[in-house]
């Protein structure tokens, strides 16, 4: 859970990572399905968020709106790797939540057309640790969170992750994408700081034990 | 998750099943591994918990031992599987929890012998839920309890699950036995009905909507 010297920047950065998880520990369900479960409180509730994207507005219940809304606050850069950037087009390159974004590739792509041509997607060839460094420049005094659970679990071995941020969903998918693809553990954790109940969603936070 | 008609009985006696689960959904790490941390919360408090068995007490903070007198005060009846049987050679013929003990096997085993020869042991050789009916015959008006990772999937698979009772455990034990082995799914649950916060373990209560 160390990483090579010299890459940790000494800045008080926090890094993050974080997903709406099935009890089971899936984030998504066999053949790409359930996300209409995993993702039933981002519009089970009268609390309205805007988003940067005008096309996508969230209804959460009172409670998950102020969870949602710290991490806003919190995140001032994201990592995600190419599947991510892939299945969305780069959220046309504007992320809903308005912050740089750093994607982690082999191959940079060289016909992307985003519909927002103003935007802050920078691509890193260098391995998930390289990708977080920039981050960190980016996201100033901000955290920076990694997304997608392959990202997730090499920064988590790398010891590049501090805290876990999981919305756990009252459902059983059976099957899909982990979480954590069978990380190399065991990965103690801390916690949690903090358990906020919402509707259909009890949101924890947990810090990695070093 | 429906059953055949007529194998469910008309008495309000609910089945439950549960477990402390790491939170990427394990109930044993690879090659049997990371029990200590698991059941640490079992033993790292100062409240004494004496069981039926007096090799065995457990310590727990406040929170976790009196989540653990309600399970106890609960339960009337266990089904467990032949693996779990075996592996605890019958709890020597007494469970920690002094109840009537119900073992699904294709074969009851002959040269069992335990060290307490009164034991209150079943063998039932047509399945979970002739198991379940039975034991909710042992269990009175307590509940039925159903433990072990490929018993608990079955019988919820077979509609005779009410709630389930997890553990959560703060680790990530990439890769074991999980608690729900690839369950048909999605399950759709409710809840958390209750949330306690022990040392090392949050107390999950769901129901399982049907």
């Amino acid at each position: 859970m160390s990483s090579p010297a010299g890459l940790r920047p000494t800045s008080m950065t926090k890094t993050y990572t974080g997903a709406s998880m099935s009890l089971d520990g899936y984030i998504s369900g066999p053949d790409e399905s359930g996300f209409d479960l995993l993702f039933d409180w981002y519009n089970n509730g009268d609390v309205v968020i805007e988003t940067a994207r005008e096309d996508l507005t969230m209804r959460c219940s009172p409670q998950s709106a102020a969870y949602f809304r710290e991490v806003m606050d919190t995140a001032g850069a994201f990592v995600v790797g190419r599947h991510l950037f892939d299945i969305t087009n780069g959220w046309e390159g504007r992320h809903p939540i308005d912050i740089p974004v750093v994607v982690v590739t082999h191959e940079p792509p060289t016909d992307w057309q985003p519909k927002h041509r103003d935007h802050r997607f920078e691509f890193v060839t260098e391995g998930v640790e390289a990708a977080v460094a920039r981050a960190r420049v980016l996201a100033g005094d901000k955290a920076v969170v990694v997304n997608g659970g392959q990202m997730a679990r090499q920064a988590l071995e790398a010891g590049l992750i501090d805290e876990l941020w999981v919305d756990l969903v009252p459902v059983l998918l059976g099957g899909g994408r982990p979480l954590f693809d069978h990380v190399k553990g065991p990965v103690t954790l801390d916690g949690p700081l903090s358990v906020v109940e919402g509707d259909r969603v009890t949101h924890l936070r947990y810090t990695v034990r070093r």
